[in-house]
């Protein structure tokens, strides 16, 4: 990996504390470095603004001159009435080198952010990054497939059991895991259950941890029918074109509603907690269609493994050659 | 980790080569070390004879002499019409100390072995070591609980499933587990199947690895009634005390031979292949009589982790305080 793809990458893990907060605008990492040295960074604030390199050469100040910027997403081009073009700061800040680690699909800047900056005389480069992508793969998931980013959680046994054959599901996992799922909860614009969770359960589905508690996202359950106080009504997975807002799904379960989720192609992600236990209960998933074993094949991809006490975090994304 | 404890955990690994060509003799393995380097070593050759220790001793000869011992196993202490008592050849060799990783619970030993050598004026010690018990693990089950070790392996998809619902099952896992299921097989005297997996899949359960096709162990499948030729036939997994010679079990599956183990509690390892793939088909295991979630919990530990090709092996082993 080169220096400019590890600053890259470092802007992407920055990029990180902007989300889900930033919303409606995209969570952006910006760092500038100079002799080798960070000298400012930033990340897009609440509500949208300020964006992240607006943050950054306003820390920076004088000393941006002659530095490089190392932003994850291409500087937008549109003046808006919340402040001006990021295209239009960066011209003016005089840094020397520009690197984005993503294009912005946005049909205001795609492309003209990038320009806008070569046009100030700056050394701006386009340096692809699955960092970057990563860091900001609900919004993109958004602007390029018209619906949010899906990411199916899974907690269950060495053998695949969510519940025992009685339905007790309290605990498969243990209570690290629980933590880190509220933190990935705390990282979404929406979850979701199945109804049958919903009624079985009746889940709160918030963020139960200090400091996190009011970043409790917005509630659906997939149900056909009326949603009940608090939550809001999926009639299927496909209807997740119109979450309007939401860039960033996490379906919780039960297997009904994750199995309706694979059976209609719309899981990116897979966060598999795996705990060392045998159950011998209900399977994570029923039948979502999958013609021949050959095809289950080549289709995700582990980007994490982790211990959380004695359970285990895998999380896979769906490979790009996979259709969806 | 002491050095002592190192030295054993070296031997250790020494007495896989001689598992499971020793039967029906424990596979034991034996280092000399003088000045903090191994002058002779050896492991139990194929039939039983000669033992480690022996071997070992005939390699160093006089350079014994001020050496240290370390063998997995307590040198026997019975002569037999095919050699003599290693606890003699130990006594009479010169070595300065010994030190044991297991005692030996055969009643001809326990114990008189390092009681002779300790006569013979030779400081030796019984230093604990769980390398040394678990490479000997068939040997004290068959000793200490009257049947062989189980260890019961399982290929699966991330879902937990080994199969699809319409019975496909080639393959879940890729060449590079399938092999590793082989060499696994070479280490075992009996592979078990359940009937439908022999009816359905016929399986060969040979070992196809070049040079260890002639270590394909007996062929058991668990029927009541009569085995097909080139088989045995095991009526129920409690009747595994009866399997004349056989210390180290594999059952292969399917689900309902691996659930009637785990429900008579005859399971001590677990080999779990899985591959990056989503199945939704059928589960590895049926309900086998958990009687709450809570009770799942602490029965597994982790011994080993590791990538083969696409596929993840965990080898889990029942953790002491988990009653049979």
């Amino acid at each position: 990996m080169s220096d400019d793809a590890r600053w890259l990458a470092a802007a992407a893990a920055l990029a990180a504390r902007a989300r889900p907060l930033s919303r409606p605008n995209p969570g952006v990492g910006a760092i500038l470095v100079k002799d080798g040295k960070v000298i400012a960074h930033g990340w897009t604030h609440a509500g949208g603004r300020p964006h992240a390199e607006a943050v950054a050469l306003e820390i920076a100040g004088k000393a941006a001159h002659g530095a490089t910027l190392y932003v994850t997403l291409e500087p937008c081009a549109h003046q808006s009435r919340r402040g001006p073009a990021c295209a239009d700061l960066v011209s003016a800040s005089g840094v020397a080198r520009v690197v984005i680690g993503c294009m912005d699909p946005d049909p205001r800047t795609a492309g003209s952010g990038l320009a806008r900056v070569r046009e100030a005389g700056i050394a701006a480069e386009y340096l692809p990054s699955l960092a970057c992508e990563a860091s900001l793969s609900g919004y993109l998931a958004s602007k390029h497939l018209g619906r949010p980013e899906v990411t199916l959680k899974l907690a269950m046994s060495l053998d695949g059991c969510i519940a025992m054959a009685s339905g007790e599901s309290q605990w498969i996992t243990g209570p690290e895991a629980r933590a880190h799922t509220h933190a990935m909860r705390a990282k979404a614009d929406a979850i979701l259950v199945g109804g049958g969770t919903l009624r079985a359960d009746n889940p709160r589905l918030d963020v139960r941890l200090p400091g996190l508690a009011e970043r409790s996202p917005e509630r659906w359950v997939l149900t056909r029918g009326e949603a009940p106080e608090g939550w809001r009504a999926l009639p299927s997975p496909d209807a997740i074109a119109t979450m309007e807002g939401v860039q960033y799904l996490f379906v919780e379960g039960g297997a009904k509603a994750a199995t309706a989720f694979l059976a209609a192609g719309l899981v990116d992600r897979l966060l598999i907690y795996r705990a060392p236990i045998l159950v011998g209960g209900r399977p994570a998933l029923g039948d979502f269609g999958l013609a021949a074993l050959s095809q289950a094949h080549g289709k995700w991809r582990m980007g994490e493994r982790r211990q959380l006490g004695s359970d285990t975090l895998e999380v896979y994304t769906r490979t790009p050659c996979s259709p969806e």
